[in-house]
């Protein structure tokens, strides 16, 4: 699950500066349209719109709506968190899908003339910014990751020296939910006070909170109204059909290698290096949403790893690794996927966040040698650095209304300090009781270092909707569990350690994101400061529980299987390079890592390069990301093969209608992703109540088929 | 194959009649449109166009295309043959793809100024014809069936009485080609002298025949042009989907019980009984273009059959009939299901004979009656009797150029006599060299009641669209073989009267329906049926190739394989009843197929007098086809499941898009059919030449899986 959430902003990120591109390009009807409803006039339409007080935004209708909605999205996230981790931005489905449930209430209501209060595009922003919230426990709960990593199945994965008692924790319901309430709702105090600076003074950009205001926005006029209805149309229509195709082909899936999930589509060859299509219409969403690029390095990363290496370093088994380990040991084979990948991931995080750093000191400085100047100079002009405006005289209407309704509700400084030290202290106290190997001064040593990491991390993802939470997570691992050392239980130490730094990271830009949204939307910041309390705190019970539910049904973390989580062991492998240093690496395997480390470095520099240098044909965008070059040298190829089939049907469907597939691409996707996710709780039902599915596909070569037949007949 | 070509005719006239009744019902534009097309001033649009003469109008260029064409489809209708023995009427696509075919080359030709002869439609007329004369032979030449069913493979499905030498002929290329130009020809002499009745006297509907001419009329006109542009462009596209579709389930299919034609759909259960859907997009295709309650027939019949009464039957295994015995013996469950198919297509071809007898000589009556009573009166006046108009002094433009075109080119009576007899004498000197089962007066006989058959059938066909000829040749079968007898080789007599019979009396239909297109698209009476005779000497060479591709390459006539050709046993065991009576069933068989004889007549009486009776809901229209409902009897549901899904498709198509559905199904239909079907050719040649699929997907239950993996594991 990863840099998922990272992926997931990202995603956003890169799709906005294509369209951004295009739009400058090709200036059709459309894209008109919206700029205009987008840059100046939004508020006029609404301005006969009573906003409610922020306690009458927080409806009890909201919170049912998103507790429902929680359920459903921690679902999907589990699910796709166990599965390959690639998580793609789920807070457009998220603003639709409140929409139309609270619309469809209303109107309902408004029927019988029993509705008293009307549906406001702050109440819809509230239940957004809930269900976010919830949803992003999902993520930065590491149930699929860093908990996941203590458990013994994962241990056992590693060599025998990392299986001590103390190296490893049992996963249990109570334990890991009560560490989440301790380490979850810090992060929401650690960045409040800053949200005038960031949102009013530094006007960042925040895409995802942006697109989403856009979105809530546009559905509370009366066509956006209407074009919302049709994509929910598109969307349920396609859940129906990615639920019924999930139904249909579990009967097929009797055992182990049965069903359409083991498909060997391009030949058993292609199969045995994990190249097949594996029917997921989940990941075919995955991909529709995703930029073309991101599927597209995928694809190159499998066919590096799994094409081209891998079969050369077996070319070397017995010579390079002992031939009789088992596949699953970190010794053998199994040990370069994941260490390799680890040293490409490490250094997309290092150059992202020294990259993020030198940008936001950059920008800081520029911002005030700018103030200086201006009170030197004492009069009033606008300027820019770096694309955002710095002074706070609003420049419209627009902005005049935004920071009116801004400014209305306070969340004082003090409270804000209080909490956080208040939690804190609580954090100190508790953590180590449930982790013994992490001491008090471990923790507290995270809490004081905490609050500049998220404030990085919320600026730079105001810059460029790109969160770098699991990237500070997986330092926090390496420097605590080298700290600690193996004999007191480093790697456990390092994994609870991760949870407590990205939980905070995590949760501070979500907040600050929604503070865009709710900006935008004229919600109030206290009712988007309490939704986002409440949806962390249905995270923080949500998110274990169905995580558990799988756990319990399924052999979860196994490579190769259904639910291979394949951070789990990337994790703990993290944590091992920490307390044990390289010794534990296969023959050839440190040079490996070093180079794909600088290669994972020089591909993100040369990006960056050319982004800036190089702006005639813009082939900055054409150069692969090594981050999800990456995932694939562990999985295989075969969910890159679902998402690069996803890229084809949204490039041919925007080539036969641009129009139509912007406006349904989202609901198709959101619809293909939900409906196949949710099949997983029956599934995971009929599992633990022990029904088989009753029928096995199975795929064998002609000369084993021939066997088979002679034994069956 | 049997009433395939019935089917496919009458096929054709239900469609006619639903269609006639929709124009009824409501009247929007685009019928109209076509109405006043096909009803008043076609021949005005072509007043400029001038009309080649005869032997202009058979072209090379023509008779290449044709020939290919003819490879194709001989093709297409020999696999149909060989599966199920439906076969939708392929006249449409082979008037569209001639037309596209000569249409490509005569503007490139024009492109380059290197144009002598401009395309017309007689030439188009006369691709079409040619094709279809060739690709009938495909059906009459019985290479499926009656044919076959003289084989040893068929005939050991049998009792051991029917194996004898001289109840056996094994097959083989060159007798089976010298047969069949003996017998095919003298059809086209039988029914020439008529023609001119027929056509203009009687006016008789010939409603494929029209629908071909309306359809190469309107090519010929600019905007016909466009969308028969667009319909290939939807053909070619759907050609290469099925194509490929056929062509990657391939990888799939090594052994027996592999692949996608084995995929157990609903369940194993089902699939037990034959309900499955086999991924066969050529049937998915048939269904498209066959009526709603053809294909409701056949699931009708697959469920009474499969879902009722054989595992009815079953449960008596051993006390109805001998449990040891193999599955495919005629003596065991495969009995009932031969003889009552059998039993019900006799009733059903009975009650048409005599319904249709009626009808002609009922119509015949009216028409002598009024021609005398016009004599009598000695004025003009239009009369119509049952839809015929009856004199023959010209309507309208039309009808007075068609008049004079149809009577340009003669063919002599006396030449049509001369040439009957001439071929008839060698028929009955070859015919008993090829089969010394039959002696020279048996095929006399045959050569004597058979122009009375022809002229039955192509008045009937012309009244009804219904061709048929596979019944009188399975009355033939019975009263030959019965004739001759078992000890001197009655089997084999009677299914090559069968061919004799069916031959004449197919090729005179169609040669009639040729001469109505060409009545309506000026093309000479004289190019027909020179175009039908060439049609017919292609077929007489290329059908029987392409049978013994398949036969070489395949194990065909096999119960439960890829190629059943289910009228292979079917005809064996028609002429069994005939040689043997009723002695070789099993228990309770008779009753049971004396119950289905009269059942399948009650039916069609029950259709008919509603038809009659019952004009207000038109619940006729609901009543299923006998015909239908017994194929699936021998086969079992799967084919049913694909074309009730093709219903399901157009059903749908229709509701969203009405006018888009009616003229573009015929082209997807047409490509999916073409495609899967020509991928027959490739995967024939690799058969041949040894090369076996690499993967068999294959489907086991949950517990023979587990002791599968415990075998290769």
């Amino acid at each position: 699950m990863e840099r998922n959430r990272g992926e997931s902003s990202s995603r956003r990120a890169r799709f906005e500066e294509e369209e951004s591109e295009e739009r400058n390009n090709n200036s059709n009807e459309f894209d008109d349209q919206r700029e205009n409803n987008v840059l100046s006039s939004v508020e006029e339409a609404f301005t006969n719109t009573e906003v409610p007080s922020w306690n009458n935004q927080i409806t009890y209708r909201a919170m049912v709506t998103a507790f429902v909605l929680s359920v459903l999205f921690n679902f999907v996230v589990c699910k796709l968190n166990l599965t390959t981790g690639v998580i793609p931005s789920l807070n457009i489905t998220a603003g639709l899908l409140g929409f139309v449930v609270v619309k469809a209430y209303t109107t309902l209501l408004q029927k019988f003339r029993l509705l008293k209060q009307p549906f406001t595009r702050q109440e819809n922003t509230v239940i957004q910014t809930c269900v976010v919230a919830s949803s992003g426990i999902a993520f930065s709960s590491g149930t699929a990751s860093y908990l996941l990593a203590m458990s013994k199945s994962i241990a056992a994965q590693g060599d025998e020296g990392n299986s001590t008692p103390n190296n490893v924790k049992n996963l249990s319901l109570g334990w890991m939910i009560g560490f989440l309430f301790v380490v979850s709702f810090i992060g929401l105090f650690s960045i409040v006070p800053l949200r005038k600076v960031m949102i009013m003074k530094y006007k960042l950009t925040y895409p995802s909170g942006t697109a989403t205001a856009y979105l809530i926005n546009s559905f509370h006029t009366p066509k956006g109204a209407k074009l919302a209805k049709k994509q929910v149309w598109v969307l349920f229509k396609l859940f129906g059909c990615s639920f019924a195709s999930a139904f249909f082909q579990w009967f097929f899936s009797a055992g182990d290698g049965c069903g359409f999930s083991n498909f060997p589509t391009f030949g058993l060859q292609a199969y045995a290096q994990r190249f097949y299509f594996d029917f997921s219409l989940t990941y075919v969403g995955v991909g529709l949403i995703c930029p073309y690029m991101v599927n597209a390095s995928l694809l190159i990363g499998a066919i590096i790893s799994w094409g081209i290496m891998w079969p050369l370093i077996e070319l070397n088994k017995g010579i390079w690794y002992r031939s009789d380990l088992s596949p699953t040991s970190l010794h053998g084979i199994q040990g370069y996927r994941v260490f390799i990948a680890i040293a490409m991931m490490l250094g997309d995080g290092i150059f992202h966040i020294c990259y993020m750093l030198y940008k936001t000191i950059n920008s800081l400085t520029k911002q005030y040698q700018h103030s200086k100047k201006k009170e030197d100079e004492d009069h009033h002009h606008h300027q820019q650095v770096d694309g955002e405006i710095t002074n706070l005289s609003p420049e419209n209407y627009d902005e005049q209304r935004r920071n009116e309704y801004f400014l209305r509700d306070e969340i004082p400084t003090w409270q804000a300090f209080l909490g956080y030290d208040i939690l804190a202290f609580i954090s100190i106290l508790a953590v180590p009781l449930i982790f013994p190997q992490l001491k008090w001064y471990h923790v507290l040593m995270a809490y004081i270092i905490a609050p500049l990491l998220a404030f990085c991390n919320a600026y730079a993802c105001g810059l460029t909707d790109w969160s770098l939470a699991s990237n500070y997570g997986k330092l926090a691992i390496i420097v605590f569990s080298a700290w600690i050392g193996l004999e007191n239980g480093g790697v456990v130490a390092g994994l609870a350690s991760c949870g407590v730094m990205m939980s905070i990271v995590s949760t501070a830009s979500d907040l600050m994101q929604d503070f865009k949204t709710g900006y935008l939307t004229l919600a109030s910041p206290r009712s988007m400061f309490f939704s986002q309390a409440l949806g962390t705190a249905m995270g923080c019970i949500i998110s274990p529980l169905i995580f558990w539910f799988f756990y319990k049904a399924y052999d979860i973390g196994q490579p190769g299987s259904s639910y291979p989580a394949p951070y789990g062991v990337m994790y703990r492998g993290i944590a091992l390079i920490g307390v044990e240093g390289i010794s534990s690496f296969p023959k050839h395997c440190l040079e490996l890592c070093i180079g794909f480390f600088f290669l994972a470095i020089a591909i993100n520099a040369i990006r960056e390069l050319l982004q800036r240098f190089e702006t005639k044909y813009g082939a900055y965008r054409v150069v692969p990301s090594p981050m999800c070059m990456a995932i694939p040298f562990f999985l295989g190829g075969y969910f890159a093969i679902d998402m690069c089939l996803g890229s084809l049907i949204v490039f041919v469907w925007r080539r036969l209608n641009k129009r139509k597939a912007e406006n349904f691409a989202p609901s198709v996707a959101a619809g293909l992703i939900c409906g196949e996710s949710l099949w997983g709780l029956p599934a995971a039902i009929l599992a633990l109540a022990g029904i088989k599915p009753p029928i096995c596909m199975k795929f064998l070569s002609a000369s084993v088929n021939s066997k088979v037949d002679a034994f069956l007949g």
